[in-house]
C-alpha cells in the first residue's frame, strides 16, 4: 500500500489567523448572547444568508441590524457553537477578500458555510444546516446492512417490504408527508425523505417517473449542463452527456426513482386537499389510477415545477380556425407537420426548439415575436456562466458539485445581478458577430432590464429568454421569418396580427408560456388558500412580471409559507438537488417534534 | 473560492529515490533492448504480471529467467517507454518493501501497474494496459454532447438512434460481438464494449437483465459487500446496503444496462455458433423471443457464469419418488413449504440459504452432508478478509475501488495463499466459540486443503464453502439437523443414504452445485471445440477440482483461448468489473487492427 503526502499544516497562513479570529470573536459573542457584539464583526454592507441553521426559514438579512436582529430573535435557541474552518480547508485570499470553509454546531444540528471577510469583517456569510444530531442519514458508514443476519422466523424480504410499504399508503398508514409532482423536483425531494426516513408518497400523473420528459417534443435536450444537474446522492456517470437528451433523461429519473426506493404513485393525481386546523392534518383526495385513495399527511408540498399551468390566450376565432391549435406543453413533435404551415407564437426557449424541430423535417414554420427575447448560445453560457462552477474545469481545481452549490448559495441575491452583468458583457462580446446577425434580421433581442442576463430572468420571473443550441441561427439567416406584434385573431385559415398581416396556418403552436406557480396548488387547495399563500418564485426585482418590495429570496420556495403544513418546491435540476436537503429537514425537525421557531416568516404582496 | 495546501513535493523521500532509480535503469534497459540486463534488476524471486500491456495476454512470469524469456518475445512490439511513479503518488515502505504505484506508454497506449522492490530488486511488477492512443473512452471531458447543436434536416433524436442501433442487428449490420450471458458479466462486459464504441449485443434467456437474480430464492442477498461489487463507471451510491438484497441487484442490473447503453436482447437463446475459419468469423444462431435472427460476429464471448450447467445427480428411483425434486437453482424459495418436510441435498452455501429460508417459515428441513464445508462468518470475512481493501475504512484511508483493485491484482496467485492463511487463522481464533459449536454438532468443516480459506477455494475450484449470514448457527444448534453420507437412492416418501437411514420428504433440493463453465459452452459450440479450448476457472492448485499441473492464471479467463474469437468472461461483481476492461481492450484493439502478438498463450491440460 502507499500513501500521499500529508499537507503541510504546520504553517499557519495570516488568512488562516484571520478567520480564526473572526470565528472566534463570533463564537464569544453568541456565547455571551450579546447580538450588538457580533454584529460588529460584520462589514457595514453585509448579507447573511442562513439556510435553516439559525432561523428554521431561507432567509437573508442586510447590514449590521439586520444582524442584530436576527441574532437576538434566534440566538438563544440555536446555541450555535464550535466555529471552525472545516476540516481540510484552507481559507483563500484574493482582492481583500477572505474567503473560507466553515463548520458549526447548533444545539440540534450540525451545520456548514461560507464566509467572505474584508478589512471591515463580515461582507457575506451563509450558514446552512446540514443534518441532525441523532438523526443522520444511513449512507457510508451508517449505510443499512441489507441482509439481516441470523435467522428469523417469517422473515419478510426486501422486495416483500417495498411492496407492502407503497401499497399500504391510504390502506394501513398515512404518510406523513405527500408531495404532488413527480419530476425532478418531487423525486429529489423523495430521496432525501427516503434517506430521512420520512413516510411519504410522491403523486404524478404521468404512468413512469421520467414520463413528464419523454412527453415533450422530441428533440428536446437539456438546457443545462451535466455538472449542474446531478440528482443527489448518485451522480450521473462520467460518460453521461453534456447536454443530456429528453428521454435518457426520463430513463434516468425512473431508474433513480426505483434505486432510491422513493414511494412513487405514477398514473395519479391530487383531486383537492383541505387543511384541518383542529388536527393539524390534511385530507388528500387522489385518483390512483381510477381508484380513489384519501391519505392525511401533516405535510403537503407542491413540486409542480416553475412552469405552473399552460398559459393559452383566449382569442376570437379560436372555434372557427379549421387547423390544429396546441399549447407548446402539448406538441408531440415535428415528424406529422412535414410540407405544414405552422406558426409558432411566442418567441423563447420552447418556441425556438418546436421551430427549429419543425424546420428541420420541412414545415413551413412562422414565428411570432410578441415582445422581445434575452438569447444566449449555450456554449458561451456554459464557458463565461457556469465554467467556474461547473464544468470538468472546476471538477479538476477542486470545485466539487458540493463546494459549487455551496458557493452559488453563498452570493446574495440583492447584488448577484452586479456579478452577472460583466458575465454578459463578456459573451455579448464572445457572440458579437451571432447577435449583430440576429438583430439585423429583425428579431428583438435584450440582456435584461438591467442587462444582468439569463440567469437574473430564470430567477426573477422564470421566462424571456431561450438558451440558444441552434434554432437562433436559423431565426438569423431568415430560414425561420419572424414576425412582430400581438395576435388578433384566429381567422378559418390562419393567425391575424395587429399588423393587419394574416399567416396562414396548417397547426397554431401556443409557445405561450406558463401560469404562475401557484395557480395549479389553487386547483387543488383552493383559491382562497392560495391567496392567503400568495405568489411563488421571484424576488420581488420590481423587474417585468417580478413586481417588488425586494423580498430577499424566491418567495415562498423551500421555506415554511403563510400556510402551516403548505410547501413548494422546484426548480431546475440544480435547485431540486440543493434545495431538497434544506426542505427535508425542516420536515424531518417537524416529524421528530424538534422546535422550529421560524425568523422572518415572509409576508405576502402579492396573489398571483 | 479555497483552496488546499499543496503537498510538500519538494524534498525527495530515499523510497522515491529508489523506486525512480529502479523505473529509470528498466527504461534503459528496455530501449536497449537488453532483455538480460532488465532481468536482473528483479529479485531472484520475482513474479511479474501482466494484464495486456507486454503480452496482450494475462498471465504471469516467474524469476529473472521468466522476466527475460517474456521481454524477449514482446519488448520490441511493446516498446514501453516514459516509466514513472504515478502522479500525485508517493512510494511507501514497510517491512523493508518499497510498494509505488507506476505508469508507462507502450507504442499504442497508456498503462499503470504496482511495483514492489526489495533489496534485491523487483519482488512483484504488476502492468497493465488502461487505454488505447487515439481510442480513448468518451468520458469526462471527452464525454459525449448529446445534443446536436445546430440545424439539421432529418434530425434522428437519441431514442430513434437507440431503438434502430439495438434492433437493426442481424438485419442491417452485424455486431463485432456476441455476448452469450447477461448477468453481471455481460453486463459489466457490454458497458466496457459501449464506451470503446465496439459494435456488440448481449444475449440472455431471461425477458429482462436483473431476472437472473430476480429468479432465485427470495431470502438471496448478495455475500459480498457493496465495496467490492461496484460495476464499472456507475458506483453504487453511499445509501445502497452492505449486502444488496437480490431483487434490488436485479432493479441495479436494469437500470444500469439502460444507462449504460448496453445492446441488450432479453429473452434470446443462443442455439449454436460455428466458427469459419476462412471468414475468420462465427455464425450465431439466437432465438430471440420466439424469432430466429443470425449473426456473424468475429468474436463470441461466454459470459455464463463460473457457475455453468447445474450438476443434478442421478439416481435411482429419481422416477419413483412422488414428492417434488428440484436443483438448488430452480428453488422458488420457502412461501409453499410451510411444514413440509424438506431435504437439502448438499451443504455449501445455496444448501445453507436455503436451509435457513425454510426453516424461517417453519418447515421441517434436513441437510445432507456429504464432504466437508468450508464456513466463515460474513462479517468476520468482511472485516478480517476484506476489510483492508474493500470497506469505508479503506476508503477513508484513500484506498479507492482502483487502487484496491489494483492491489489485489498485483499479489501473484502462486503465493496468495500464504497471504491468505494468516487472515483464515485469525478468523478461527476471533470465532472459536462458534467452529466449537459447529463441529461439535457434528457438523464436517474445514479451512481448504492448505487452510487458506474461502477465497482460494472460490479461485481453485468455485465451490466448497458458506458465507454465513445466519443460517450456520441453527445447524450449529441443532434446529437444523445434518445427516452425513452419500444418497443412495429415492424411494416413494424419501432419501435414502448409504448409512442405510432413510429421510422421509415431501420435497428433495439438489443443492449439489454446478458443472464446469465451458460444459455450456460446448452445447453451443460442440464438444470438440469445447475440449480443444479445454477447462475454464481454476488455477491448476493441484488442490480437489483443480488439478495440476499449475497454470498461474485462472485457465482461459479474459484472455485469449486455443480457439481464435473465443472468449470467457464472468466470475463475481469485482472480477466483472476489473477484468472485463482488458478483455475489452483485447477486443478494441482487434477491431482496431493493432496488432496483438500473443506471449504465453495457454495450454490446454484439461478438457473439463
Amino acid at each position: 500500500m502507499t500513501q500521499t503526502v500529508e499537507p503541510a499544516t504546520n504553517t499557519t497562513s495570516a488568512a488562516r489567523q484571520r478567520v480564526e479570529k473572526w470565528l472566534s470573536d463570533f463564537s464569544a459573542a453568541l456565547a455571551a448572547r450579546d447580538a450588538d457584539r457580533a454584529a460588529d464583526l460584520f462589514a457595514t454592507t453585509t448579507y447573511w444568508r442562513d439556510l435553516i441553521a439559525f432561523t428554521w426559514n431561507i432567509t437573508t438579512v442586510e447590514g449590521r441590524e439586520g444582524v442584530a436582529d436576527l441574532l437576538r430573535h434566534t440566538m438563544e435557541t440555536t446555541d450555535a457553537t464550535d466555529f471552525r474552518i472545516a476540516e481540510g480547508e484552507e481559507p483563500d485570499e484574493a482582492d481583500g477578500v477572505t474567503t473560507a470553509w466553515i463548520t458549526f454546531e447548533t444545539a440540534v444540528g450540525r451545520g456548514s458555510g461560507l464566509l467572505r471577510l474584508t478589512d471591515e469583517g463580515a461582507w457575506t456569510l451563509l450558514t446552512t444546516l446540514d443534518e441532525l444530531k441523532g438523526l443522520e442519514e444511513p449512507k457510508g458508514e451508517n449505510r443499512p446492512k441489507g441482509v439481516q443476519h441470523g435467522a428469523t422466523k417469517d422473515r419478510v424480504t426486501w422486495k416483500e417490504r417495498r411492496i407492502a410499504e407503497v401499497d399500504g399508503l391510504g390502506r394501513d398508514r398515512d404518510p406523513y408527508v405527500v408531495v404532488i409532482g413527480g419530476g425532478q423536483g418531487g423525486i429529489a425531494l423523495g430521496a432525501r425523505l427516503r434517506q430521512l426516513g420520512i413516510d411519504h408518497v410522491v403523486l404524478d400523473r404521468h404512468e413512469r417517473p421520467g414520463d413528464q420528459w419523454r412527453s415533450r417534443y422530441k428533440s428536446l435536450c437539456l438546457h443545462d449542463p451535466v455538472w449542474y444537474d446531478h440528482l443527489p446522492y448518485l451522480p450521473f456517470p462520467p460518460n453521461w452527456p453534456v447536454f443530456a437528451p429528453k428521454d435518457k433523461i426520463g430513463d434516468w429519473l425512473e431508474m433513480y426513482t426505483r434505486i432510491m426506493e422513493i414511494n412513487y404513485w405514477g398514473s395519479s393525481i391530487a383531486k383537492n386537499a383541505t387543511w384541518d386546523d383542529q388536527k393539524k392534518e390534511w385530507t388528500v383526495t387522489v385518483d390512483r389510477a381510477g381508484e380513489e385513495v384519501v391519505l392525511h399527511p401533516k405535510h403537503l408540498v407542491f413540486a409542480l415545477g416553475v412552469s405552473g399551468k399552460p398559459n393559452i390566450p383566449t382569442l376570437p376565432g379560436q372555434d372557427v380556425f379549421r387547423g390544429e391549435q396546441q399549447h407548446s406543453s402539448q406538441h408531440p413533435g415535428p415528424d406529422d407537420y412535414k410540407d405544414k404551415r405552422v406558426v409558432v407564437i411566442g418567441s423563447n426557449n420552447s418556441a425556438f426548439d418546436i421551430c427549429g424541430a419543425l424546420w428541420e423535417v420541412g414545415a413551413d414554420v412562422t414565428m411570432v415575436q410578441r415582445s422581445s427575447t434575452h438569447i444566449v448560445r449555450s456554449d458561451t453560457l456554459m464557458d463565461v456562466g457556469l465554467g467556474d462552477l461547473y464544468s470538468e474545469r472546476a471538477l479538476a481545481s477542486g470545485v466539487t458539485t458540493f463546494k459549487a452549490d455551496t458557493i452559488f448559495a453563498s452570493l446574495p441575491y440583492r447584488i448577484m445581478h452586479e456579478f452577472q452583468i460583466p458575465l454578459y458583457e463578456e459573451m455579448a462580446r464572445r457572440d458579437a458577430d451571432f447577435y449583430q446577425r440576429l438583430e439585423a434580421s429583425g428579431f428583438l433581442h435584450d440582456w435584461g432590464e438591467d442587462g444582468s442576463g439569463l440567469f437574473m430572468k430564470y430567477l426573477r420571473r422564470g421566462s424571456g429568454y431561450y438558451i440558444d443550441v441552434g434554432a437562433a441561427d436559423l431565426v438569423a439567416n431568415g430560414d425561420i421569418p419572424v414576425k412582430h406584434g400581438q395576435v388578433v385573431e384566429l381567422t378559418e385559415t390562419g393567425v391575424k396580427l395587429d399588423s393587419g398581416e394574416e399567416l396562414p396556418a396548417d397547426l397554431v403552436v401556443y409557445a405561450t408560456g406558463y401560469g404562475s406557480m401557484n395557480g395549479l396548488a389553487g386547483d387543488i387547495v383552493g383559491e382562497e388558500m392560495a391567496d392567503k399563500v400568495g405568489k411563488v418564485w421571484g424576488l420581488g426585482s420590481a423587474t417585468t412580471k417580478d413586481p417588488g418590495p425586494w423580498e430577499g429570496e424566491q418567495r415562498n420556495m423551500w421555506k415554511p409559507t403563510q400556510q402551516e403544513g403548505l410547501w413548494f418546491h422546484g426548480g431546475n435540476l440544480h435547485q431540486s438537488r440543493y434545495y431538497s436537503l434544506y426542505l427535508a429537514l425542516q420536515l424531518k425537525a417537524r416529524a421528530e417534534g424538534i422546535p422550529t421557531p421560524v425568523y422572518g416568516l415572509q409576508e405576502v404582496h402579492h396573489t398571483a
